[in-house]
């Protein structure tokens, strides 16, 4: 990584940074993960983006187990360094329930709604590789 | 807030959620902040976005020192309940340097680069109320 980003990144004191992933094209957001150093690193050399899996506390190469990986079209910082904002070509779908994007659940004062549908099984998708 | 909402939320050990602030019809990302409980009630039963202020500790309605607001369009979850997304308008610029967005900041494995200008100065922005 050049010395400049590294100045500017700032991570948690679990040394990760939220970033979050938009499809460069429609503006569509996708989903939001974690990243440390290494995901970082990885994701600027490869072009294709790698988080860090808070559950697995291990490298997530997006797409290693679903097929859908996120192709790295730009790598954004805001002005607290302190988020990422990912332009990516999404894969397939970015949700784990099989929606295209993870932000489904529209909610009012009065309840919530369910406001896209599920594309591929979890099953399906899972298998597929 | 209702309970089919307040029973999908995962807040973090500090009681708060990452929240991603959204142009509701150019899908521009302007910036992220955080939200606790009382944030999101105020914001729902509103219709202004109320974030969680980690620095200052309190509340903080955005714009109360800026005089640049955002009206709510839309309140979106993730589907682990841990991400909110806020389909907003945004009145002004919604970055404290005066630019329209925050992910000013593009990355490279060379160097970083500055890709938006500031619309109004800081000085201005927050002397004008």
């Amino acid at each position: 990584m050049n010395a400049e980003l590294a100045k500017l990144l700032k991570y948690n004191s679990d040394g990760l940074i939220p970033a979050i992933a938009q499809q460069h094209d429609s503006g569509e957001i996708l989903m939001m993960a974690w990243m440390n150093k290494d995901a970082i690193e990885e994701t600027l050399a490869n072009g294709r983006v790698c988080y860090w899996s808070r559950s697995r506390q291990s490298l997530w190469r997006k797409g290693e187990s679903s097929g859908n990986g996120q192709k790295l079209i730009d790598f954004r910082l805001d002005c607290d360094g302190d988020t990422i904002l990912l332009l990516v070509d999404q894969e397939g779908v970015a949700c784990h329930t099989g929606r295209h994007n993870c932000f489904f659940i529209s909610a009012k004062e009065e309840g919530v709604d369910i406001i896209s549908d599920v594309e591929i099984s979890p099953e399906e998708m899972y298998g597929k590789k």
